[in-house]
């Protein structure tokens, strides 16, 4: 479940409500790519702007799309502010079946060391699927060093890092793996994410691509995954570049923006498809993903 | 309600529910006070933490501490994450009678100024008290610029403009001021935020200082707040030399935690008051705050 190639879909709105209709097609297709795994309710799938209620059932819903499909892991967000309705997410994930959670150290007041520590302790004791720890520090303003990462890594359940870009060269990048890999568990894998710097991720020795381009274009992103976990780096460089104008729409916007933006376009939601007041691209940017969704970059989804 | 010395009180917990008889005890000591407003459920009233259900609550019983103490005007903060909530937390305090509104950009992904001004436009055309504008980058990862802040302010229903800490000189900062003053309505009041820098704000033209240590300490805060309001330079670094042991912990842990350890280190509310995984300071800091409430820094609230 935690390796190789894990797509993060939408949660698609239509009149302010979950598009469910939508969001179904997009899991019968991400299952129907033979995706490693898919992270419902992630950031891309707008986890924070639904209700406890609509988080829930959102989880059945992805459930009963991947079981029609061919049973595709399904992976579902439970970071909230409040710690009740996190222990109820979880609750709710469980509930409707899914084979792992994912959670970033979300508060409003940005969390110390210990207190994160508290909060996955907390967490991971009350759970019974694997939990995959998210370091976000956009969202969360909280980084983790790797002492800390591996002192979570101790407490029950946990089975994946999802890390951020990492850092430095590529020689320094799997050292600071091969360190991780040392301290933990062996069963806890090490994931990627920021789809610009993953393929880098992987090359450097990460099991996983926390993917938000896969949500949206699962054959597209596994090329490039299979291609980075393989070692072809000469075909690496050239996906990466034809994909580099959505890298620059990532970095400049995030990638929720832009993502949502190439599922209106391509027709697959209803626009506007994120909650108020987020908006998708227009004008240029808007036009410039047009292109890149008629040209050979992006495979059909 | 705008002006002078507004503060902003603890929403005090007990076995993880608001503990109203502490909390209403802090809100009639602040009216009693001669604070000019009382600024429940901000950040420091841990609002973000909190259901809809209980901000509505806690709304109504700071309005009847309020009204039994000397009708104190109340303003109620209610940002969230999710639209319907920020408008339905509107109308409950509105109906709880509640003199204004606060609200910061809140959002999961951070906003860009496009989706700011939209969030702005929604809530002040649903409101009928004055909402005051709060430019918060720790906690909502948007910064406004002066332009966008003019933008905003010919939006209806808006009272004031709630900064953070100025930069530059005090010559370079009132002349920001200055500048604003003359492109916005004339009603709009500048308030301060940042305890730590609020005096210099208001040598520096600002009209309130949005304090955390006023929700707390309402006799210190006013002596503070007087001197600088009245340009009573000496008296500002004298007071604010004292309570430099404070500002430095304010610093290195955000104004919460510390401001949390005071009240629980007085009796004011019961240890732990802060919702998990936060958690008050510990050890040597909590020692050095102890001293600081045993000196004459802190007036005795």
């Amino acid at each position: 479940m935690f390796n190789g190639l894990s797509a993060f879909p939408l949660t698609p709105l239509v009149n302010s409500t979950v598009d469910e209709k939508a969001f179904t097609a997009l899991i019968e297709r991400l299952a129907a790519s033979q995706v490693d795994a898919i992270g419902a309710l992630g950031s891309t799938g707008s986890y924070a702007y639904l209700s406890v209620a609509e988080r829930a059932r959102v989880a059945r819903v992805a459930r009963l799309a991947t079981r029609a499909a061919g049973e595709v892991p399904v992976v579902v967000s439970i970071g909230a502010v409040k710690i009740d309705e996190v222990l109820r997410l979880a609750d709710d994930a469980q509930q409707a079946g899914v084979s792992g959670l994912l959670m970033a150290p979300v508060s409003y007041q940005p969390l110390n060391r210990d207190e994160v520590y508290r909060l996955y302790e907390r967490v991971s004791q009350a759970v019974t699927v694997p939990l995959c720890v998210y370091d976000n520090p956009a969202t969360t303003r909280f980084a983790f060093d790797d002492e800390l990462l591996i002192a979570v890594c101790q407490l029950p359940h946990i089975g994946s890092l999802k890390l951020g870009p990492l850092s430095g060269t590529r020689a320094e990048a799997s050292a600071r793996l091969t360190a991780l890999r040392q301290a933990i568990p062996a069963h806890i894998t090490l994931g990627i994410s920021g789809d610009a710097h993953a393929a880098a991720g992987l090359l450097a020795g990460c099991d996983v691509w926390y993917s938000v381009l896969a949500g949206l274009f699962p054959h597209t992103a596994r090329a490039l995954a299979d291609a980075a976990l393989q070692g072809r780096e000469e075909e690496v460089n050239r996906l990466n570049a034809a994909l580099a104008p959505l890298w620059a729409l990532f970095q400049r916007y995030g990638s929720l923006r832009p993502i949502a933006t190439l599922a209106e376009l391509s027709g697959a939601v209803q626009s506007p498809c994120l909650p108020f007041p987020l908006r998708t691209l227009q004008g240029e940017d808007r036009a410039q993903l047009a292109a890149l969704l008629a040209g050979p970059a992006l495979a059909p989804h």
